[in-house]
């Protein structure tokens, strides 16, 4: 007996619904209720069901779960090519630093909301990020319609350019709380940095903030093998053995990067049944290393794929990432049979979903959020179509995105952007080049 | 004083010369004569200066060099996504080998048109193909526009699908020669497939009949530490000594993947000029290994950039093959500051020219022939430009491309080939799915 009448019906040639079964649904249908998915199926079974639905058709198309970016620095857009091919602390030092440095809440909310357009184009729904002025994120990602895990990031280097004191940055965490509390697409998370540019006191009060005021946790971790040496050096741990013993490994902690991790490393992720995130792209053009993605799923813990901030990438393009994992990893294991075709595209949807702590987005199935994406197969690099999966993982480009809904919402179908006037954003980014001038 | 008057000024945001000098003009103007390129620079100077010529005016555009793919196999767009995540060996005998048994020169022109259609759309203007049933090729490009390079393969396993024996392989690259000389943009190679699977007898004479045919010669060679093993067993040589000592390193050889090669490997290659192709997006997928482009470069082998063909890799994009290239070298070095933008897009462009051994193309100069593209900068992941060659690199997705113009004669436009009739092409390769079930 059917409890609601579906607002919408989206049917196209197929269907990759990431449900237990992995099945792909050839002229496949997804009605959705409101936020929500009611049925996924046959485009006939539904149509005959659903006769009232507003109907779409997107005929020769693909519909899919929204991809899940799970590690990214979204207002980095404005840093996009600003520089490249330095090693990390000349690039951070020389470049990064001294343009962050002249950052303004306007410049942070106008990078958030282009590299929002950005990951709504290329059929991210869903982002974890961490950056400073977070609440212009915060307002950003209420406007651009997008789902996000948010956190202001801090270091121990106060003043920051958020908050004079540790106690100003713990009141700004409690007040973006208190205003974003309840909201059905953004979460707070509580971010410090990296172990490097904290201190235990710091880390263990940022956790205790997180258990507070309800928020997730996430940080950087095991980046590179220089963080693994300045731990060992100034703690006597290596990174993640350091974080175990400060009491960040929960369920409700998501690490970013876990490059230089061995064994042990691992199972005490797993244990504690936290989250990490893989971002090949950026580990790859920073040189940081590989992380061993699937080393750490194999040992249990729950990974997803993020492409980190467009200065280190330079693109928020979650297509793209599914496909440098997939080549990184096989490569890296000198197998080609490792990072298969089904295995990368479950990083980018349900891991992505493990490491947003978010287990109603991910798959195409009743009850589940309605998060999804379709991509035009009429792009030649999309035929023939053998297999969607790997179509997906490894000939689709991005652009071939034609439609992105979150929560049942359309926020871009076929060129256009419902939740932002993209051609005045694409003008107003032009400001940024006077900014780097200034 | 000017001898020519130009048919057509682009003008855009930017021009990409891959001059000497690498200048990007901001503002810039390209004047097109015939198949040829007259004069690049300001577009408020060429405007003077060319009052009368056709303007097309791109605006939030780049123009730049038109991508040479060094190495493909165009047709194999019929079995893009049709067996993949597989050992090499496997990959072949069980998937490949079978479907390729079943081709017919009909399938072998589907295949390459739509596989040409894809590079038009996606900025290559010129590639060195290799395949079975070559003829359909020639046909293909010759109509498509795009300027080539073009193998008939063989191995020493006679009957193969195209010949009965060595002579009737010999006579039919005759024919060929005969058939397509002085094509102004197609240039027959002799391509024996690999050293694994011929003879020295068979290798040697085809480096004669290149030479009696007035043809390049190209070959797979050192793809993978197996072959190694494999040449020092049978020859007591690894397989650029072998090559060397059959002849093989002249000038207009080129050889494809160069993944297992040692220093001694890389002089040989260097003093014999002849040139090399990267191919990282295939050597990481089959999990062959990492070409040492850099090292091979650096040691003096003129190195191009190609995706293979799109069974493993599975796009014929070479905006993300440069991406793909930078990211494994840097990551293979661990060191962020190697394979820099500029480097990666040479490979693409003037490393291309070296390896097609066509002096005429890769850059965008006086008297070079009139190939570009160009680049719509409106989409989110192109903007804020910081710096134009990072962008091109690092944040391109192959689909950005608004334009592709071979020989001063436009391909693709805004969403429109004029060489082929994209909606039924894409009607045709769906026959595809027939025949592999056949």
């Amino acid at each position: 007996m059917m409890t609601t009448i579906p607002d919408a019906l989206y049917t196209a040639d197929y269907v990759v619904t990431q449900n237990a079964g992995r099945d792909v649904i050839r002229r496949g249908a997804l009605a959705v209720a409101g936020d929500t998915i009611e049925c996924v199926g046959h485009a006939d079974v539904l149509t005959t069901l659903y006769p009232d639905a507003r109907r779409v058709d997107l005929g020769r198309a693909v519909i899919m779960p929204g991809l899940i970016n799970a590690h990214t620095h979204v207002s980095m857009s404005l840093l996009r090519g600003y520089s490249d091919d330095k090693a990390l602390q000349d690039w951070l030092q020389e470049d990064i630093f001294p343009q962050e440095a002249k950052l303004t809440p306007q410049l942070v909310e106008l990078g958030a909301r282009f590299g929002m357009a950005e990951m709504i184009r290329s059929g991210t729904t869903a982002f974890y990020d961490m950056y400073m002025f977070e609440d212009s994120v915060f307002h950003a990602a209420d406007e651009m319609g997008l789902r996000a895990v948010l956190g202001e990031s801090t270091t121990k280097f106060f003043p920051t350019l958020v908050a004079r004191d540790k106690e100003a940055y713990f009141d700004l965490v409690r007040r973006y709380s208190a205003e974003w509390a309840n909201h059905p697409r953004i979460r707070q998370a509580v971010v410090p940095h990296a172990p490097y540019t904290t201190t235990p006191e710091l880390l263990r009060e940022c956790r205790d903030l997180a258990d507070e005021t309800g928020a997730l946790f996430g940080m950087h971790l095991a980046e590179t093998p220089w963080e693994t040496q300045q731990c060992l050096t100034e703690h006597h741990l290596r990174p993640v053995a350091y974080c175990s013993q400060l009491g960040l490994l929960r369920p409700d902690s998501t690490f970013f990067h876990l490059v230089d991790v061995n064994e042990q490393d691992m199972c005490m992720l797993a244990d504690s049944r936290c989250a990490g995130v893989h971002n090949p792209a950026s580990n790859m053009k920073l040189a940081s290393g590989v992380c061993p993605a699937r080393a750490l799923r194999a040992a249990g813990v729950p990974m997803g794929l993020g492409t980190d901030g467009p200065a280190s990438n330079n693109a928020h393009n979650m297509l793209r990432e599914m496909y440098v994992s997939s080549l990184l990893q096989k490569v890296h294991a000198l197998s080609p049979t490792v990072a298969p075709a089904q295995e990368v595209l479950d990083l980018a949807t349900l891991g992505g979903a493990a490491a947003l702590h978010a287990p109603y987005i991910g798959s195409l199935e009743p009850g589940m959020k309605a998060d999804f994406i379709a991509l035009d197969l009429s792009f030649p690099n999309m035929q023939p179509v053998h297999n969607m999966v790997s179509q997906l993982v490894y000939a689709a480009s991005g652009a071939e995105v034609c439609l992105t809904v979150v929560d049942g919402r359309e926020l871009y179908r076929a060129g256009v952007f419902t939740t932002c006037d993209y051609a005045a954003l694409l003008e107003e980014i032009q400001d940024v080049l006077a900014w780097i001038r200034k």
